[in-house]
């Protein structure tokens, strides 16, 4: 009997060798790695027997796979434990999820789980695992089946919705049996390192008409120092979190009266904002963009004409207005804008163009509307309406390289100010597209040159690009390891051709330009968001709201307090005095936990000598410096 | 018989005294310079009669009464002018006007009236002005005017809605009778300098259910000189049309199909706009307002609780959003923003606050909407979309008039900025209105005493206040002598209560601020708009989209345009290099017309000797200069 190999290498085997064979017939040390296999793209257990001509890869720890699997096993390790410690408790379903998995079980009346159980719970499982126990699978009957979980009804609903011609599997591991598909790992031996970590509740099957049921999340990685990691980052995105740190830092608001996923923005997100923008404009037109500045609402031909009206429609929010009178009313349907491009087609059309005006480069710190569930709105991450820091070239077909290669370029020069490293990625023509082969082909292709001469890398996400042209998306890596996906480069065949855009060519003849779309940090109060995860609220010093705290040890030093703060002021510096009757070290913890980068102290000696303490909140104490010193620092973080 | 006059004396006059013989028994002068009268509040012709216990004012070409009647007459001038010259002409009405007068008719078939007809209309009109004309009243009986207008049917039509017990006057003048209440002017010698200004057509009583009549404007003075001044106004008004300059410098466009009243602002346009904006905000910022930004739609409840919802919801834009799922929608009622007011008060709410944190000043550049008929929009002068420099003032009582103070002082500084005049009005309480006598009483005072510490002449435009509260408007006095009327403060009773505001006092008790509204520019774009009238699209080399045009003569002078250019940027200045390949000339011609600033030019010797050549828009050219000095005008302009 024959097998292929993942390598395309063919080996023979006995008849009625296994997956585990498989694996031992390769080497001793894969046999040992080995956690299940992969026959013919299906996964199976290790001890699958595999047939003439079949497919096999193996799975281990090194494979996402590997990783997926260990994770569901120790899903059925926590509900082992939940049937010892809980006699009663009922199962739902338990699957891996990403970084861990979950059990939705039904406790038993005036029963209930908190987290105070987890170590209970946990040194139950690691008693179990212990022994090392099989985690056997068993192939039965439907009626078999029924018999078996007699006294699990959620499990009975599961059966009775499996397809007739479906074999059902179980999964015995310790007290437990599961109705599972699996595979699993072959013993408990190979599971890794795990933590509960919460408690919620979950309606069966997800749907709110259904009972409510308590769900058991738990996280798991094959070692111990992957699994602190992983705990560690948890705990530091808690303590990171934006919504937390927004209200704490005075940077943004949610009113519920005011309505769902529109955030406000107090005094020092506004600055910070400002700031944001003042900074990426400067850097625009020194890079030939030119601002643009269009209407939040439109008439729905607009939208007609552009292709939102049919294919954009429930995400957008739309009005009727009286263009008549009030004897004599006509109405007319406008939108508000979920995108700027249509303005900035409007704007290019304004003018005949020749190809010697190309390209154009119109920006606009442009807020749209977006409709987005109740229930996935998220902070800043996930609103209704934000700010795009949008920008539509127009150009030819041979400047569409030159052009992504810049905008890669301000890319790396955006995202390395922030430290961020990023990843690209390359989505190509769907299956519903417009355009031509040709200019598929020539779009695709000059997207993956740019890159090329950029010398980035990127994946391929075949098929997934927008029905109008192909993009690039960018991927940025966080502090804490976390990926957001923020600028994005798009070329659009569709919208040109739409409006009917032209230019005149060298040769005298009218020519569609090409577009672009492109948005750096994508939604500048969403990258704001993430700035304050990724930097744990303690903005750079150029960005920080409040860049110093001067803080007077007494009345008597006031005046010069407020003295300096104006020099400081002058050199562009945004200064708060802390002239409150209160104790300096109560003074220097409001600025610390305000994460004001620095503080600086005014006492007797500090007058007298006309110089500065000065503290910076991460560094602490750094001394008493010459004043101009100090300016000349706040001076240089001025954008 | 005792008459009074308007200082109060008492004139005893014969039985049967004239207006005409009240003004001679005053004096000579009076006399000669009387047009009519004003008796018991009621104009009259200076041939009326007066009676015993009459209150009578002589009307002169002094009085605002003078002028309208002149224009009137001046109409009936035209009229009998039309008279002689078009035989079979229908007239309906021609009432006076702001500056001058019109007539509407009715041309026999086949007869039109252009422009080119004016000379010839006006040479008759004088001719029958020099005649000294007198223009009779003469009182008839219903039938005697049908009989008299029978041949005029608009006439007719007015004649048969005039009320059964109305007194029925004519006036005739030269071959022409008017059906007319009067008064007029006693002859044509009394008349002023005319002009005829312009042709359009008008319904027959503004109804679109009529025919269509022509109309006939005509503008009067009663001296040549304020006729000639006017005129030229007029021209220069047009000249400057914002409309005409900012589609000429790129300032903004209008599109149709995007909709009405919904400027789309150009690069250069959104370039000044962005200057006024952050020289604003840094100001701002210097005067003690912090910047918050809030969303452009909420919640009709937050519309509901300001009572927007109920008071001007006919200005206001409605839609809904679904809050609920796909499966279960559940709507609400969102509505885009026409004020910002509710956003602050939002914010504001967000925190407890003492009255050591007031007074409170929040500004933002809030982009609102409000709906206006398509008849009446103008340009950026009357736009549904705009931006104001919004603020909310939050304060004690014992605040307002410092903050009050400090708007005004903030009013003269931009207002002085751009040479501005202008002048303050006081609107008090209006009938319907909220708040105490006392509030009312305290507020009103406090714009007063404000004022007067101001040093500011103020009008009183009685009962003319909002409903929630008093408040200053402030008129600006344009290049060619135009009226705008651009700053507001208002002090507002209604918000902070209707949202519950409050505050804790040094008594520890809790009150409700006050608080003003209030915008400077008022609309940005507005503001923009008068702005380019004002300086003619000239505008001051601090807001100028484009600073400096840099010209080399030749492309072996390229080289060093750039990098002069290159050091104008890199102090702020905004430049363009014109580097097209055509004759210096045009260059300059162009430059010019795009009233840019300088222009620099850049030949052999410049090159040479490190100089540049400096040519002002309006100065010409000012010689060769040391680069150095131009680079320091230019970073002097720098926000």
């Amino acid at each position: 009997m024959n097998i292929v190999l993942p390598d395309g290498s063919v080996k023979e085997l006995e008849e009625g060798a296994t997956v585990a064979d498989v694996a031992a017939s390769i080497g001793a040390g894969l046999a040992r790695a080995a956690l299940a296999g992969i026959v013919n793209d299906t996964p199976v257990d290790l001890d699958a027997v595999v047939s003439d001509g079949d497919s096999v890869a193996i799975v281990t720890a090194k494979s996402d796979e590997g990783l997926e699997l260990m994770r569901h096993s120790t899903a059925h390790l926590l509900a082992a434990a939940l049937t010892d410690m809980y006699p009663g408790v009922k199962f739902g379903v338990g699957p891996a999820i990403e970084n861990g998995f979950y059990y939705d079980i039904e406790l038993p009346e005036g029963v209930t789980v908190s987290p105070d159980d987890f170590a209970a719970i946990e040194a139950r499982m690691a008693e179990i695992a212990k022994s090392g126990a099989a985690i056997v699978r068993r192939e039965v009957s439907r009626d078999e089946a029924r018999e078996i979980f007699a006294d699990q009804p959620l499990k009975l609903e599961l059966i009775d919705e499996l397809p007739e011609d479906e074999t059902i599997s179980i999964y015995q591991l310790g007290d437990f049996t599961d109705l599972c598909r699996g595979p699993h790992v072959p013993d408990t031996g190979k599971l890794g390192a795990y933590k509960l970590t919460k408690v919620a509740g979950a309606y069966w099957k997800g749907d709110s008409d259904n009972e409510m049921l308590t769900r058991i999340y738990g996280t798991a990685f094959f070692s111990k120092k992957e699994l602190e990691e992983h705990l560690h980052n948890l705990e530091e995105a808690e303590k990171r979190d934006h919504r937390k740190l927004g209200r704490e830092l005075g940077i943004y608001m949610m009113e519920p009266m005011a309505g769902v996923g529109l955030p406000l923005y107090l005094p020092k997100g506004a600055r910070v904002i400002r700031t944001l923008q003042e900074w990426l404009r400067r850097d625009l037109y020194e890079r030939g963009y030119e601002e643009v500045i269009t209407p939040h609402i439109y008439n729905a031909d607009v939208w007609k004409t552009s292709g939102h009206y049919g294919f954009y429609h429930e995400n957008m929010y739309f009005f009727q207005i009286n263009e008549g009178t009030d004897e004599e009313p006509r109405y007319s349907e406008y939108g508000v804008k979920p995108m700027n491009c249509p303005g900035h087609v409007i704007i290019y059309k304004n003018e005949l163009h020749s190809y010697r005006d190309l390209p154009l480069r119109y920006f606009e710190f442009g807020t749209v509307y977006r409709h987005e569930m109740s229930g996935v709105v998220h902070g800043l991450l996930r609103a209704r309406g934000f700010t795009q820091d949008d920008a539509h070239i127009f150009c030819t077909k041979d400047q569409v390289v030159d052009e992504v290669v810049a905008i890669l370029e301000l890319v790396d020069y955006i995202m390395g100010t922030f430290g961020f490293t990023y990843e690209a990625e390359i989505s190509t023509r769907p299956d519903k597209s417009i355009g031509t082969d040709d200019m598929w082909e020539h779009a695709t292709e000059s997207l993956k040159e740019a890159c090329a001469r950029r010398g980035l890398a990127y994946d391929i996400n075949e098929g997934d690009g927008a029905f109008y042209g192909p993009k690039i998306d960018i991927k940025v890596k966080d502090a804490i390891g976390r990926t957001w996906q923020c600028s994005t480069v798009q070329i659009d065949f569709n919208m040109p051709m739409r409006f009917g855009l032209t230019y005149r060519t060298e040769d005298n003849t009218e020519e569609t330009p090409w577009m672009l779309h492109r948005a750096i940090f994508g939604s500048i109060e969403r990258f704001l968001g993430i700035l304050i995860e990724h930097y744990a609220g303690a903005l750079p010093l150029w960005l920080a709201p409040v860049q110093v705290a001067v803080i007077p040890i007494a009345d008597r030093h006031k005046e010069a307090a407020a003295e300096f703060a104006g020099e400081l002021k002058a050199v562009g510096g945004r200064v708060e005095v802390m002239d409150q009757n209160e104790p300096m070290k109560v003074k220097i913890a409001k600025a610390q936990s305000q994460k004001i980068p620095y503080m600086i102290v005014m006492g007797d000696k500090e007058v007298e000598e006309k110089l500065v303490s000065v503290r910076e909140r991460s560094e602490g104490d750094l001394g008493q410096w010459d004043r101009q010193k100090f300016i000349d620092v706040i001076r240089d973080a001025a954008i």
